[in-house]
């Protein structure tokens, strides 16, 4: 059975991230660090319940649709195409929060298999209808706000009928699976296997496999078990011009990696029907325990002497010293002080190692002789639990602080070690000459290479009057404070619409004129998700 | 100072594999076992100093492209066509021994710079000629012979100016090198820091790290250090629509991996002008070692237990029991019986284990404990070094062999493990088939992954009297196999034009049409290696 219990609602807060039951007021101690950092709080007022606009596909076109998947599958109600409506970034947020609910799709259609994505897609070339492919809703990046301007409408087309395990593989440890699985759906159906992919990003709970894919996600064990575009070897689309299907060989010299073009591609190419991905055995153990360093540098010079080593255990992760300080590794007890025992100050490192007993065993004694001689404090494993208990919950608390004036959202990027430095600064003084002075900034490392790392940050601040302005500036500000350092827009939350002005610095004016080229030949008539990824 | 010295020599032959000065008679117990496999054998006439088509550019283009780049570096001598005539596939010696020389560039022209190179292709574009990256020569697919028709003239874009190291980044562990560097010259110049790429193809005394990217090769050491393409971090192109750049970050999420679509693109895209590639310390400790099995199916398992358990060494490779009783893994002992001592029968597993001292033991110690659960017997360090000593010579046998009537050649596909053992059936069928039952077919698993493997297979047959339709019906033969098995036509040989015709099969009609739009996109007047790798 699977250690990641099935999250049982099948749909997120419209309004917020994740389950609805779980949404919530701030913790009294996280409301007293807030209070203190940012002065007396006031509720918001949110838009509750705001109309959609009705849809407007012509009846002949929908009862084609109807015709075509099973009219129980096109569905219309308010209720489902609110829970639809972009997704989960801040932008999105706050105009769902301000009753702006103008991106809602016209029609919401769940294909069962392949062929029906493909008559969906037929269906949307003949009628010239936008098509946003929609699995977990989780998308922090306006990657599900779809150009609607020259369609005759746009459809979501919501995979949740597409949750087969279709094969697994036990001697080439592979499996393969269908794109709708949610991340607790994928991990239960193989641990009946005895298997793991061990991709657990912090939207795990509800984004699903094809969405992990399409954006290149990865996880918060991307150390031990590697991104997720590390681990798909095959891949089968639907597209506007048929079907596709790559990943013969575990790896190949028969041309450019075609998989690398699908996977990032966000679906604007094709839409992922199957995938079929490394799976590893279940872990007999996991042990996460903390450690202390004196400062972000030593502690960041321990990482990568750790991982260029061949050392790096399966979870690496350090706190810069901010965020240690508020104790953001345990979103359930910020600004709470339990742990007088630990040093004062310095940074805290989360690591992770999971396998069997002998490995883990082995490996965790290694790592701790490397980070001894470097001069880490080991800190037990108290800290490791809690990080690991609290390891999906962070994105609740940025709807509980918009609850009461307080703009707090995540930024993360990712740079070779030699420019991590310049990078960390660089982003600090964009936020803080955008936001000003008040505004509070964290980080921390959360992925690791030999050559580099993501520097994953986190910013909070007074909401002003109107937040929505505030954060796009904010954000404008970090992207070119990316660019101007050379580091990527974006180490694993995709382009969507938010990272789009930036992305033909990153590949060029000839990388975005190679994308538009594929585009253009895979979907001719430009129905997928336009106006996403491709500038 | 480097330990792989520098090969003197800049030129291959024009007839043969690699130095000219090692070009020889086979060994006499080579000799033996060769008669006894395939009876008498007899001198093959080789036509030697064919003349070579006399350049057909109009004078006013070479007028033009000698001022676009010196006229030192345009050269119409033949003796430098005529080592810039096609590569090293079977069907390009067997051409070249009977004295055709039709595909000769017109002029063979050296840029020395990445601009020099941007200049080469817009005089191309404007003069309508068809320009060939070339490296190292090494091409075993037929990747140096570009389509002539359509074309006002072939020119060689010949990189051996382009060799200079250019930046090392000692913290991130990369280095940024020009494409004309081969090998030796590449491993010296990083050794001087203390630095490996650690890439070591059999090609490697001769191939450059342009051609290494542009063909996805795959290294002996690959099971260490990684294929080329997963050692690439950055890269700069020129295209005829100008440069461009790729690789900000050692990981990213901004949209589909375009270095994907550059490694492996065989200069049908660009030219690539620079690499950023990771780096690691050179090894203070190297062992290599040999290990029995009783079947190639026992080594087999006994590979994939160790690196789907996280235990594989640098070097890791199985020969099948034929290969094992040939002795193929010492080219220059092919049919001596040297090592009476070991084991009769059965298959022989290389280990090579390199890096710090330590590293090497305990890596070491764990792999022996996990073969000898498995069932292997160790043999000591020595068949490992003999491999090691002859790792990068056998394909001087290849000429050896043919100057006596025998054709031998390679051909390698990877596939999953669950698959192998139909692979290698389905190959094995199809050369004999194709060549009879007299032929000899040799094979070792080469590189290794976690969900599969590589096959590289050896055949020796008695050469018909005209042997080019000969092995052109066994290469088809083997690629229709490999189709019908659902394995790659390379693993790391690339695509050239003699895998050309099975690509569709493998990428699909929507993968080829890609590849198209993307080439029409970056090369609009198709002027980069016609008729090579994209149908």
């Amino acid at each position: 059975m699977s250690q990641y219990p099935a999250v049982e609602q099948t749909e997120m807060h419209p309004l917020r991230w994740g389950d609805p039951a779980r949404a919530g007021a701030l913790p009294e101690a996280t409301r007293g660090l807030v209070e203190f950092a940012f002065g007396e709080l006031s509720e918001r007022a949110v838009v509750v319940d705001a109309p959609l606009p009705p849809c407007g596909l012509p009846a002949a076109a929908l009862a084609e649709l109807r015709a075509r998947v099973g009219a129980e599958h096109v569905l219309l109600d308010d209720a489902v195409r609110r829970l639809r409506t972009r997704g989960k970034s801040t932008p999105d947020l706050l105009r769902a929060r301000a009753g702006d609910l103008t991106d809602a799709p016209d029609a919401v259609v769940r294909p069962g298999s392949h062929d029906d994505v493909e008559a969906v897609l037929a269906w949307a070339v003949a009628h010239h209808v936008a098509v946003v492919p929609f699995g977990g809703g989780t998308s922090v990046t306006g990657g599900l706000v779809a150009r609607r301007e020259g369609f005759a409408g746009v459809v979501c087309l919501d995979l949740v009928r597409l949750k087969r395990l279709l094969a697994v593989d036990p001697v080439s440890m592979t499996a393969t699976l269908e794109p709708g699985l949610r991340g607790p759906e994928a991990e239960a159906l193989l641990a009946e296997h005895g298997l793991t992919i061990g991709h657990f990003p912090q939207s795990f709970q509800h984004a699903t496999l094809g969405g992990f894919a399409a954006t290149r996600s990865s996880g918060q064990s991307s150390a031990g078990y590697g991104r997720f575009d590390a681990l798909v070897v095959g891949l089968r689309l639907a597209t506007p011009r048929g079907e596709w299907r790559l990943g013969v060989a575990p790896a190949t010299a028969a041309g450019p990696d075609l998989r690398q073009l699908v996977l990032g591609s966000e679906g604007t190419l094709g839409v992922i029907t199957e995938l079929t991905v490394r799976v590893r055995r279940l872990p007999a153990e996991k042990v996460y325990e903390g450690w202390h360093w004196p400062s972000f540098d030593a502690g960041a010079d321990a990482v990568r002497t750790l991982v260029q080593g061949g050392l790096a255990p399966t979870v690496l992760r350090l706190s810069d010293e901010n965020e240690t300080a508020i104790n953001l590794a345990r979103p359930d007890a910020i600004g709470a002080d339990e742990d007088a025992a630990a040093p004062a100050g310095g940074c805290l490192m989360i690591n992770g190692y999971e396998g069997t007993d002998e490995a883990v065993a082995a490996q965790r004694e290694r790592v701790t002789a490397a980070l001894t001689a470097l001069g880490g404090t080991p800190l037990g494993t108290g800290p490791g639990e809690a990080w690991a208990h609290g390891r999906f919950d962070a994105p609740y608390l940025r709807d509980s602080l918009l609850d009461v004036g307080v703009l707090v959202e995540t930024m993360e990027t990712a740079t070779f070690w030699s420019n991590r430095d310049a990078v960390y600064a660089g982003v600090r003084t964009a936020l803080a000459e955008s936001l000003g002075d008040g505004a509070l900034v964290l980080c921390h490392i959360s992925h690791v290479y030999e050559t580099g790392c993501s520097l994953y940050f986190t910013v909070a601040t007074r909401a002003a009057a109107d937040p929505l302005p505030q954060w796009l500036a904010a954000k404008a500000a970090v992207g070119d404070a990316l660019v101007a350092a050379g580091a990527t827009i974006t180490h694993h939350h995709a382009v969507g619409t938010d990272h789009k002005p930036w992305l033909g610095a990153e590949v060029g004016a000839l990388g975005t004129s190679v994308l538009r080229a594929v585009k253009a030949d895979l979907d001719p008539t430009g129905i997928l998700n336009p106006g996403v990824l491709i500038p």
